[in-house]
């Protein structure tokens, strides 16, 4: 935890009181006494510091903050996700590897090679994934909730919601194996965030490939490499930001 | 397993026979017949196929395959890596997605935030590693067994093995959370590999990163993010193959 997240709702003037696990957190692993100071941020708001004016190291653990909120925290890479519902926990590690890394935006939908067991999982079904993503930020400091949201129908996804976002995005990409070009090829430069779709274990069928590209999705190759989706994701993550920033620098000094 | 791999000592003239959970795999999960092509490759050594001339699917399972070798797997991306001993768990888990993602060699050492007792797991102290290089093989289809060697004295590494291996690299390069320029105004172009230092869960502390700049490592910064090692290790790996791709490319074309 490189971040102590608190809801708005827990902010009174500029005090807030913990009695949860993360006080338990501020006592007992980052053994703070009052006055000392831990990072902390709102919930989709700013993020600061706050000084333990008052600390109660019995349990229940109780720590009040007085708080200094200064700005917000820096853009996250223009990526989005569109995922075909991983392993639950596969799913739950990828969770917090998008949220630290940074995204806006998750779709999650289904594909012929989801397992229909899946869908029932609490980390779906109870909104597990929200447990997942403030750990992600508490490990990022970051104080954005990424926004996932899921989709059983991949034809009424593909057909009806693709239509309605897919002016918001530069490029719409789909990683494949032996998908023909690779990524730095048929990379279009640009402002707008990309959306990426990646492919459950076992890949996407022609079918959904064939949507896809209807849609105006471009396939590239990851080389002849197969990844597991928990890897891709964040070695594709890397490389777009790593491509938006090389373009951006390129155009800074041209 | 996307890939059955062999010792070269399994294979007699062009036959293999298999008896364990390869077999296993081969009968239940592909659910081959006799006649059936499998991919395989031998361990640092060729890929190709293997047509299934006997199979018995009583428990054990046995398969005879007649080996059809063609070539060597693609070259990985030119990146090896300097890593301070995860915790076992998730040292697992970074072997796999290194091993997927392709790298030549792994130096593991120790760090002042590296706990003493993951030096006496089994995953360093009973080889276990080689399990978890070999499931990395499996997922991409590759035969190199991925080099990991193992420090437990920082200073003699950075002192003494360092020094020997350095004229080896383009660049080594040091990931360090608000460690100044970003990657991809540091990174320099070049055909040798690059050697990437990644710290422990709470970072390298300031004698380290002292000792890696003497040794001539750059540092680079990720951003105000704080990633896990495990999801760096993977956004890392994607980020500095994209600026090679990119370089070479920009290299044809002029």
């Amino acid at each position: 935890m490189n971040i102590i997240l608190l809801d708005s709702e827990e902010v009174s003037g500029n005090l807030a009181t913990l009695r949860d696990h993360r006080a338990e957190h501020i006592v007992k692993v980052l053994r703070c006494a009052q006055g000392d100071r831990v990072t902390v941020g709102i919930l989709n708001g700013k993020t600061g510091y706050g000084i333990i004016k008052e600390l109660s190291r019995a349990k229940p653990c109780v720590v009040t903050l007085e708080l200094n909120l200064q700005g917000y925290p820096e853009a996250v890479a223009p990526v989005d996700v569109m995922l075909a519902l991983p392993r639950p926990i596969v799913f739950k590690r990828i969770i917090s590897h998008l949220t630290a890394l940074g995204v806006d935006r998750v779709f999650v939908v289904n594909a012929a090679k989801v397992e229909k067991s899946y869908w029932d999982s609490s980390v779906v079904q109870d909104q597990g994934w929200k447990r997942h993503v403030r750990e992600g930020l508490e490990q990022a400091v970051d104080t954005r909730l990424v926004h996932f949201s899921f989709y059983r129908g991949f034809k009424p996804f593909m057909q009806d919601v693709i239509p309605a976002i897919k002016d918001r995005y530069e490029q719409m990409l789909v990683a494949h194996p032996h998908g023909g070009e690779g990524l730095a090829t048929i990379y279009k430069a640009g402002i707008a965030p990309v959306l990426v779709a990646l492919g459950p274990e076992g890949g996407w069928n022609d079918y959904e490939l064939e949507q896809m590209r209807i849609q105006g999705f471009d396939q590239f190759s990851l080389g002849n490499r197969i990844l597991r989706v928990e890897t891709a994701v964040a070695a594709l993550h890397g490389s777009i930001s790593m491509l938006r920033t090389a373009e951006l620098q390129s155009r800074l000094n041209h």
